[in-house]
């Protein structure tokens, strides 16, 4: 039996402001740096342990994972940063603001880019100051696959990929693993380890700040998986990540 | 022609308490974080970006790096932390006051315990809880090289290891190579570099959080070296370092 975590970054500048975020790399707000403090705080007082880390190319994710190791004396481990667990590329709709685009597309549509499986939100074209390529910390990705804009689905296909060529294969060596992520980026691996339809995905809300902790049996099928902390603080923080009027993504 | 950064992490704790530290792990002080943050500004307003960064175990270094390369937006380059960079350790003295261990040993002994090239301070016993064995993040660690005391020479031996197996060829690919570290595995790499004597290595200063840049020839030969920042900052930091009466090792 093997365990793995998962953590979603708390808040950042932009969830406060209400932007669509994406690949843009925003900085934690003081209260995401708190959220990801006391993460930490309870994963060390349930006595968990971390061999290897996991993290995205964005700073809000890696200070997340920085902010739970430091209370567990755990910064001192291997941790691995990738392209392939940030956040689900938000196309032409990064920066721009839920109130702005739902009054120009409608409240609708914008509900269906968010939350359809396989509709990507409006592309960027490769002259756009967003397109990834132009940023020198993505000059290792192939030019196929570098977004313009992404479905969940296509998430999913390079969280999955890393997954079972990086992550897995530590799993399996006995590794205890820990994954500081984005909402979309683990909802992808959580539809991949837990087997969810494309319905059941869309639907599903990850909280911010709190150790999703899995038991995975041999052929790291989940047997059990379970939120840390109090009842009352999850529910609370679950209710604010399924509010449509907050976009976290 | 290459480049490389070695930073001296800033005070810790245990710095400001005037105890031997070696490989006890203690925390930065909040001025330690600041000097991080300052070297951090200084190297992206020199332009100077890294594309790998290698530290120690212990988290006044980890926590340098951090601090450094969130002002250069370079928290995503790959960290490498390494034992082998870690502190000299001090052997029986960590957590001693230099002030208790002069009165106890008299001053000239603990001069030459700081500052000869190859004489160990009193080792630890092997049952000692300051052993590095007893802790889990040293356990891959061989026992033939789990030191109980170290002189500079023996530091000087893990450090040398650590640049020719891991860091020199990222250099010689072109890889641009940051390395925050401490006093003493710095005087290690910088003793090699530069081929000093081991009379030249035990004069030799190095001011905490004032980036050190290299120049290397194809051969990793160094071509020019500097101190980033004001001449009297440099000044006033080499000053402090060499006070007789300051221990941050």
């Amino acid at each position: 039996m093997y365990k793995l975590v998962l953590v979603r970054h708390g808040e950042s500048e932009w969830n406060k402001l209400n932007l669509f975020t994406g690949w843009t790399d925003v900085d934690l707000s003081d209260k995401g740096v708190a959220e990801a403090t006391a993460a930490g705080k309870l994963l060390k007082d349930e006595n968990l342990v971390f061999d290897v880390a996991y993290t995205s190319y964005l700073k809000r994710a890696i200070k997340t994972l920085h902010f739970i190791l430091e209370p567990m004396n755990l910064l001192w481990i291997p941790t691995h940063k990738t392209w392939q667990l940030n956040e689900r590329h938000y196309g032409a709709l990064q920066g721009l603001s839920k109130l702005k685009t739902a009054q120009k597309y409608g409240e609708e549509q914008v509900m269906l880019w968010r939350r359809s499986y396989d509709i990507q939100p409006p592309a960027l074209t490769k002259d756009d100051d967003r397109f990834p390529r132009h940023e020198d910390k993505y000059r290792d990705v192939p030019d196929q696959l570098i977004p313009l804009a992404e479905s969940l689905k296509d998430t999913v296909v390079r969280v999955e990929d890393y997954w079972e060529k990086e992550i897995a294969p530590q799993i399996k060596q006995g590794k205890h693993v820990i994954i500081a992520a984005h909402g979309n980026s683990l909802r992808a691996l959580i539809k991949y380890l837990d087997n969810l339809s494309n319905e059941e995905i869309t639907d599903l809300n990850i909280p911010t700040g709190i150790p999703l902790v899995y038991t995975l049996d041999e052929q790291l099928r989940p047997l059990e998986k379970y939120y840390l902390g109090s009842d009352q603080h999850i529910q609370h923080k679950l209710e604010q990540v399924a509010h449509p009027d907050n976009i976290l993504e």
